[in-house]
């Protein structure tokens, strides 16, 4: 690995989280802990188990099964040296005031953080802390208007698989999550760890972060 | 839907499972669910939540790092109406004492069953159970000779992205259970729904079960 690499990753739970957005690049993200030394926490509002449901107003046909994961940590006594934190996306991130915890959060932790990761709505969370403001960056296709209305000073790019501006990562909806995080990878670790990641898990790695072949079914 | 389409669903979950040969399938499930009246089922030995971890003998570089999963029911405990049962695989099915939890409820509940689903080395528990004798089926590449080691009576197919055989579909590995599923949902559901997730999923779906680009990393 490289020597300035991150070891220490969390990731930002909330009702109505998208169950892929997280476990698409926690699967890989697993998988390099067989070699590198990562530590990685699970944050939510308490200890309970944290459901992939939430009722959200304004979403008229939400799922009605899904899975409930159990957080090692609260938004409020997270460990001080978080180095990478990933904000996953969701019906959730339309419950502004549920999430608006994990948005003071990224407000909060932002400036200590060596690297902030968003997959899908996730980039609105982020967006409305704050720190993309006058950045590039990307979020969900089907769901882009309603991100792009939840804050104006972001420069959002409706066509990208997923977007770096300095150390703030981007990605498109859900399965985007995971070549981005496969690229994130690469960058850290090298690029023979992700390759062994990517094909290990059987996934056709999608490496170009420009080809994005679903902003068009929105556009 | 197809009026015979199942609609419980149950997935049985281990220490050691991968998280993506769960999350992958399970979140195209879950969006299925806000059109159709699906019901789910998340099985473990006990209520505690069941970890991606588990130290494997034979495993040398087993992952360090994991996240836990809450159960709705146990194995004792689960409802007699399950339609559809789920089988991940992972490192844990490489314990064979612990799993061995998971291969008895398979075969006590395999004759009950409309469908039996198995991702990646999770056929390897369905083959123990001996319900794939005299069929074909697939399992994770680079752990496809351990795989077939475990039971010489199933007709392995080394190059495939998932089997059907009868009311049995076996993918390939962890990635390859999202393109199982959709294939799945498009079966039991229609071409259509299949689509619409795939595509709000921003998923590149693989819709040919024989075009299997990994097998030959292991061949």
């Amino acid at each position: 690995m490289i020597s300035s690499a991150p070891l220490k990753f969390a990731v930002a739970l909330f009702e109505g989280f998208q169950a892929l957005d997280v476990f698409g690049p926690l699967d890989m993200l697993n998988q390099v802990s067989k070699t590198e030394a990562i530590e990685f926490v699970v944050l939510g509002h308490t200890l309970n188990p944290v459901s992939t449901l939430n009722q959200v107003e304004g979403v008229p046909t939400p799922p009605t099964i899904g899975q409930s994961v159990a957080p090692t940590h609260t938004y409020d006594n997270a460990p001080e040296d978080i180095e990478v934190l990933l904000v996953p996306g969701g019906i959730g991130a339309r419950d502004l005031e549920h999430s608006q915890k994990v948005v003071d959060f990224v407000k909060a932790r932002y400036p200590k953080l060596k690297y902030l990761l968003t997959v899908c709505t996730g980039s609105a969370l982020a967006a409305r802390a704050g720190v993309l403001d006058g950045r590039e960056a990307t979020s969900n296709k089907r769901s882009f208007k309603w991100v792009v209305s939840q804050r104006s000073e972001v420069k959002w790019v409706q066509e990208a698989r997923w977007v770096v501006d300095g150390n703030i990562w981007t990605s498109s909806g859900i399965s985007a999550g995971i070549d981005m995080m496969l690229a994130f990878i690469k960058h850290q670790y090298g690029d023979k760890l992700a390759e062994d990641v990517a094909i290990a898990s059987e996934y056709v790695w999608n490496k170009d972060s420009t080809d994005d072949r679903f902003a068009k079914y929105w556009l």
